[in-house]
């Protein structure tokens, strides 16, 4: 036996779960000011509630396994089947149903690069609604917890809406059936380029004229509005399309009544999303400094997954899910997470032979008044326990001197500055707060 | 295909969410104020690392199986082998290395009412110190953290130290092996009674003359002090019994230090724990009021389970684990919970046809000043949103009414007194926090 950790799996040590959980916390608080409410499914689900829902690829990436009692069993590959599953369960809940939910899922990936076979998802969705309103929620939440995350705006949340990918289907001429694999290879543009996509259309069965449709259709650029004028023309006749195209510009309108900069939310048609299991509007979020990183927070409407799961009357729906190992890979590539220390605690208590209760007492009357305090548990003189201190990164430290405890006196070091001063008991608190 | 949930494993819906949310919220409070740091592990480990380490009976508990590249692999079934697979494999981290972990661990126990095969353990411990300090802090943590999730002090930690059980080998007459099997009889007296534990006893091969003096050691009983004078004269020739008690008298001091009641902490010999791995100070914590309910915060020192797992030298280590499940369960047991509500929105903003935008921006601005504001998302009346702010228990509804809406004014109603008062937008946020 050798200690040893599965390969695409990781610990989180203390300095990235700190940043992890300052994300996660500022995650919980968007979700709550917007009023949804958490909800928490098992990891385990029955195999067949997953299966199906991402498409081959997606189905072969489940740990799936049988159980002690033979039960066809596996780990959640998101929160979006889950969530589906609850809905079609029970019955009684409000509708719309608000839900967020933050839990790691597990993908059987190749394992690679920044590629992890377990990761968080920090998902909001709202089911029982087909109002744009929701729509529109979704990527103003992509734009407040991004924006606060990163503390900047240097980000693009880009929209689409399959209605309008569907009608490409009458536009450039190919059998309906094709559509989740033409939106598959559109999806990739970014990743492999026009020639790639091309290629895998050609593999797909797709004619050279439909793909002359299909990179004519993603080529159209400019401003939303543009976008938008052009689009009307090209599926003047279009039913499905032009559907699509109202409810972008719906969304866009609610955005703006909000006070969403423009220049965050912007149409691109390139932009389709893997997953079979979306039929509306689609968004992913790409930072500017990192434009090859992929997107940090995705989604989309997806109007038939519950009634899939539940074999009974469609449910609408619509969500969008933070990918927090991606959000915590690009801060660190930023370098926006230098400032992240390893120490929770404000002060370090030291301790020393014979002093050992004082020490406590001191370190319970500064918990009392809400000051971190961590009392030194090692053996080993002061040298030894300042080394501790400095490793950790706790920023201050407590020495109980046998001088300084004839006053009725304290030292208190300052670790960043090197400062020590004299100080009594009941100046302690203040002192590290200040 | 059904929509449907594994046996053993449960959805958190909402209302229980919030209540867990808030409890972890408190651990994780408690675990920083004494300074331990997050880590997390995967769900997944090599089954090699876990195995052997339960006993026979918890081996037969993993989720276990082969992976796609044939990798023997199984889910956690505790938070404590996983960590100390992290202490054997990460050399440069602080010693003490005091962390907490708060995760979900699964376990294939028979379905049954109250036990579940997936829970969550939050869990602190201290690796690398071997100091009495450490076992007193762990016993302390669980006293804050059962009182403020209580706010109450009706409860007793129960400590006793392994040592002073291994000293029965000597005193009880029989053979040391056996050990752990009298460890798990006596643990469980509780449960099963003293003729259970007699059985079991006889089962394990113990003979009837060290049955007699094993229930004559357990029937010690009276104040912390006296049970100490009585095992101290007990014990007199038998040495690692004495470092026991040498042990559980200087925690005992600590924790005075600390101003723990001594009410809340008394000896209490027949706690021994189920797991092969502790080798000092063991507590369980339970409730005055659920007596039968079993422990909901326990743990010990296990100096021996790092050095099992890295093949290297011993590294002492000390933790404890709150079994987050069942404290929510005794707090629901106890009807401590009916103040938990569903929602997490402070207002719901309701929504008319033609009045999007107008809804959109005041709930815009009540988020910018702090108030978590829930606009619906759904179809209907007022009448059918007001049932739906009344099935969440949102506390305020903000009604944009016409006549309102010429003097610049909005109806913002409390659900709870069902008054309903016409208020300028300036003066909302400041109506609803109040």
């Amino acid at each position: 036996m050798e200690a040893r950790i599965l390969s695409g799996f990781r610990d989180h040590l203390p300095e990235r779960m700190n940043l992890r959980q300052s994300i996660i916390a500022q995650s919980k608080e968007v979700f709550e000011s917007f009023g949804f409410v958490p909800l928490e499914t098992p990891a385990l689900e029955y195999s067949d509630v997953l299966l199906g829902k991402y498409g081959d690829e997606g189905d072969k990436l489940l740990y799936r396994f049988k159980d002690n009692g033979g039960r066809d069993i596996a780990l959640r590959y998101d929160l979006t089947v889950p969530l589906s599953r609850v809905a079609s369960m029970y019955q009684d809940l409000p509708k719309p149903f608000k839900r967020y939910q933050i839990s790691p899922v597990w993908r059987a990936e190749k394992a690679q690069k920044g590629r992890f076979r377990e990761f968080y998802q920090c998902d909001v969705d709202i089911v029982g609604s087909n109002s744009y309103l929701a729509d529109a929620e979704c990527v103003q939440i992509a734009y407040q917890l991004v924006n606060k995350v990163f503390g900047s705006d240097e980000f693009q949340i880009k929209i689409n809406n399959r209605k309008i990918l569907n009608g490409l289907v009458e536009y450039a001429g190919f059998a309906s059936e094709k559509n989740i694999s033409v939106f598959r290879a559109i999806d990739k543009l970014l990743k492999i380029g026009e020639e790639g996509v091309k290629k895998e259309l050609l593999e797909n069965g797709i004619s050279e004229e439909s793909i002359k449709k299909i990179f004519e259709f993603m080529a159209i650029e400019g401003s939303n509005d543009s976008i938008i004028t052009k689009l009307e023309t090209l599926f003047l006749e279009v039913p499905v399309a032009l559907e699509g195209i109202e409810n972008l510009k719906k969304v866009l309108k609610a955005l703006k009544a909000q006070n969403v900069p423009e220049k965050n939310v912007v149409i691109d048609l390139t932009i389709a999303r893997g997953l079979d299991y979306y039929t509306g509007i689609v968004y992913e979020t790409l930072l500017d400094n990192l434009p090859n990183f992929g997107s940090v927070m995705s989604g989309g409407r997806f109007d038939k997954l519950i009634g899939q799961i539940s074999g009974k009357e469609d449910v609408p729906a619509v969500g969008i899910s933070m990918g927090l190992d991606r959000l915590v890979a690009a801060i660190e590539e930023l370098g926006l997470a230098d400032g992240n220390s390893y120490a929770t605690a404000d002060v370090l208590v030291t301790i020393s032979e014979g002093n050992e209760e004082k020490a406590l007492s001191i370190a319970s009357n500064l918990r009392n008044k809400g000051v971190k305090t961590e009392t030194y548990l090692g053996k080993g003189d002061l040298r030894k326990q300042m080394k501790y201190a400095n490793k950790t990164g706790v920023p201050y430290v407590l020495i109980l001197g046998e001088e300084e405890a004839k006053l009725g006196k304290v030292a208190l070091k300052s670790m960043k500055t090197g400062d020590q001063e004299v100080v009594t008991e009941d100046e302690l608190a203040d002192k590290i707060r200040s």
